[in-house]
């Protein structure tokens, strides 16, 4: 087989997935189009997403500006943290990623420039001399208001959205921990030079949840234990029960546990075969500039090894506290569990020292409150005098002291346009029938961009109205319906198996005489004859929709 | 009443609709964040136009960046058109929408300094003298890559993306008008001073559809005819069939008519009352620069009049001639239709002319083929010698022309955000219960941004189990439910109320004996006794997703 990735671009340009965008006007690298078919898949993942985040764990979701004005980001750490170290060529000003170029992973200027003299790099196109090591911020800037005085920058997660509500969120959830918090939408990174198709692109779609908890509480979790193929920090892969890993330390607590399981189920519903997916730790210097502990999720890719599709990160509590800092507003929590011993305090008794110390009674309370309780007597010192108040002016009080807390974060952030790809990789398939090549995405039925395709035998005229009423009738039931009546069936069968469509149902002129019709199933061709009448119920079964 | 515009944002704040978006860094203007309720109401509505848009009529929808390059929208005129005239105070540097200023409905330079003139106006600050007008554009500029030289702006617009897909889409469609193509997202506008909450927004959702046509069938669309409330271009308002008012010339061809109506079925079918809808006919001078016909759909909103809401533009060829000349790929599509008579040419045959003709036989048939065809012989010139070919060594044939044409566009455009507020608006209603008020949205069921709320009837641990296991059961089953065990049932039922939730479940006392819950409906207050085996139906049902 050639090329995987060069098959499946192929494919998705030519059937209407994906085009590159402004194509007319010469493409730009990292932006992509989704075409019917593309965006019909995007979807329906994205649909299956919500269905599990959403709906079923109930996080709550949230849609926010992709624009954010320069103070959220200056407190995110991204106006000085999110950068790449570049180079520029002194004489044909080319300009490159300059940790790419030298070949390590760190991004710290002087070891970059000392391995560039070293090694006596030069710029790759003409050989001439590079700049300095200089950093390039990835957000996309632009100007709020006709003035231009108000930066913004297009987010790139869309996590912060969630960060900066955090108190309208927490009393929505009427001031309870824990809980999260799901926002579907664009977020952009102006890379240097994008390549890999989907892999890489300046403008992109995340799935992310926030899920805010007690920094005390994250063993509380409960979730499967499943064994999954996970590669800690030291490096070694192994497949191991995710309470095992609990055990020995590998994951750092439940939470985490949680969300990976989490994780496994929306890429195996949704397609990617279990063998496929690993959860790989990252090492303490890939980590990004918020992340106490991350796990990527990868899925292997013929063409590009193992891809990272989500990252699940424990924030802690770095952007709570950052916001915290730099907004001046009280982010934290209070548990309302008591912590250390109570105290007694004095409580004044205004209605006793009213009647007898007249206007200086205020100033004597204020004095009193917050004194530690002892009987007989206490002393308060009121403008450079000290006076002795009996114990009949006040009574003890207990207070407590509650734990308050900054929650900590957990963060599963999914790339859907990657795991788009991925699952194209993974679903297709050629397959030699009667000496011909086969194509087919085998993608889940409910997740593939068109439910059913309903065809006419022939271009007889009671056939054709038959099968549009019929395509009709399961359109209007809320399935993706395909008519096609151009080719030999034979050809249409191959092109719905082409973009995945899993069921197609053909009209014969057997119909005409019982109202029968040919149900037939894209992966092993097989058909089989079925009443019209039952036909909706059917195909909801098969698409577990009932 | 109070101002139902505060009353409701009021709401919105407090329940968990709409939040100004950045409040802990101060608000800005022209952004909000849709809370956990927003979102869901509206996602549902957008869910509710694909429904219509992109199942039932079939458009294909697509999805493109909301970065675009700075070609496109120089050939869409954006670059040179969409700007708003300003003035600034060269006292206080304070900025003005000039056009507002004056109190007119020009964006002529000339016309504006004049009036500031004659009429004196200096700034509404500070008194100070105002500078010339000069043109801001609207569109948020960003540069792409790290050498900055690429300009690209965030889109005002979806429609470009379509546009400048044209071929691929054309090609999606097997070549054949008409098509429709429908997109949603994100649209940004970088207004002078926003206000009016969600009326005009700096980044905002909208739907839209390009629907391709042959100009010279506009007419070949069928659609129902209703009668609707309409203000032509003379500005006098009456209620008329479409089919009158398509012979009358008020509306310019049938498809306009098609998609009011489909406009009109999408607002009644989320809740927008029949009689508060119209649809206004543009003057020419409002008219954007690309439209060659527009009617707005407008919602009669008690704070704010007649809100457009949609707008729908006949927009000629402009867009894909535009970028046609810009980008020099030829757009035009053949329609097959022959046009003028048909020519008979000479069709060289050239298993005869080989044999007599040897070598020079190729440059012969070349020099032969478009020359009008006659009997007898014709002459060609090969290498400077005329050749006289006899009738034996050719044949006629027909050659016909065909009719190329730059599709014309229809347009149809989405302002999501105007639709959730005017929506709100409408569903917004205060009643007197027991001289308590009750607060209630009226939204419909499946546009609601909760469909079912389910309560323990007092905090009993059997009931409190039941209803929690009835409320996962429902949500399981694609509803999006709410469990509430906290406060008297009357207070719950009130806050459904607020939110719109159309059903509430209660589990009381009988529920242990016989199974049966308490189904209890918003607008009527009634309840109603059901077993708890029917409940998931029965809801469906009343959702209408059966």
């Amino acid at each position: 087989m050639k090329d995987k990735y060069k098959l499946i671009m192929e494919l998705c340009r030519r059937r209407g997935f994906l085009w590159p965008s402004f194509e007319i006007y010469g493409e730009v690298a990292g932006f992509w189009d989704y075409g019917p078919l593309g965006t019909s898949l995007k979807n329906r993942i994205i649909e299956k997403w919500r269905e599990i985040y959403v709906k079923r764990e109930g996080f709550y979701e949230i849609d926010t500006p992709t624009i954010g004005v320069e103070d959220v980001f200056i407190a995110s750490g991204h106006v000085s943290e999110f950068t790449d170290p570049l180079v520029r060529c002194l004489n044909c000003n080319s300009v490159y990623r300059a940790d790419h170029l030298v070949e390590i992973a760190s991004s710290d200027k002087e070891v970059i420039e000392r391995e560039i003299r070293e090694k006596g790099i030069s710029c790759p196109e003409c050989g001439g001399e590079l700049s300095d090591v200089y950093y390039f911020n990835l957000m996309f800037r632009t100007t709020i208001g006709p003035e231009g005085e108000r930066v913004g920058y297009l987010r790139p997660e869309t996590a912060q959205g969630i960060f900066i509500n955090f108190l309208r969120l927490f009393r929505f959830n009427r001031e309870k921990l824990p809980f999260g918090v799901a926002q579907v939408g664009k977020a952009y990174r102006n890379e240097i030079s994008p390549r890999q198709g989907l892999i890489r692109l300046r403008e992109f779609t995340q799935c992310e949840v926030e899920h805010f908890v007690d920094p005390e509480r994250k063993n509380d979790a409960s979730f499967r234990d499943l064994e999954l193929l996970l590669v800690p920090r030291d490096g070694r892969e192994r497949r191991m029960k995710l309470s095992e890993a609990l055990s020995k330390g590998f994951i750092a607590h439940a939470l985490m546990a949680y969300h990976m399981t989490l994780i496994h189920e929306f890429l195996t519903s949704i397609g990617i075969p279990e063998e496929k997916i690993r959860f790989r730790q990252h090492r303490t210097d890939e980590m990004a500039h918020y992340a106490n502990d991350c796990w990527d999720a990868e899925v292997l890719s013929s063409r590009f090894g193992w891809v990272e599709v989500v990252g699940l990160a424990d924030r802690g509590d770095y952007d709570l506290r950052a916001h915290m800092n730099h907004s001046k507003v009280d982010l934290r929590v209070d548990t309302g569990e008591e912590i250390g011993e109570r105290r007694k305090v004095v409580k004044p008794l205004m209605n006793r020292l009213g009647p007898v110390y007249k206007e200086k009674a205020k100033k004597i309370a204020e004095a009193m409150r917050n004194i530690e309780f002892r009987e007989g007597s206490i002393k308060v010192e009121i403008d450079g005098e000290i006076l002795e108040i009996p114990e009949e002016f006040y009574e003890a009080e207990e207070i407590k002291e509650t734990r308050k807390i900054i929650p900590h974060v957990i963060e599963p952030s999914f790339g859907v346009d990657r795991i788009v790809y991925v699952l194209l990789e993974h679903a297709y398939e050629e397959e030699t029938v009667n000496d011909e090549t086969r194509v087919l995405l085998r993608l889940p039925p409910g997740i593939a961009p068109v439910d059913v395709a309903v065809f006419p035998l022939v271009n007889d005229e009671k056939l054709v109205e038959i099968a549009r009423s019929i395509a009709r009738e399961l359109s209007s039931s809320g399935l993706q319906v395909e008519y096609d009546d151009s080719g030999s069936i034979g050809r249409r069968y191959r092109r719905q198996d082409e973009i995945g469509t899993p069921f197609c149902i053909t009209v014969d002129f057997e119909t005409l005489e019982d109202d029968s019709v040919t149900l037939r199933f894209r992966d092993t061709m097989t058909q089989e004859r079925i009443h019209r009448a039952g036909l909706r119920r059917r195909l909801k079964e098969l698409l577990g929709r009932c």
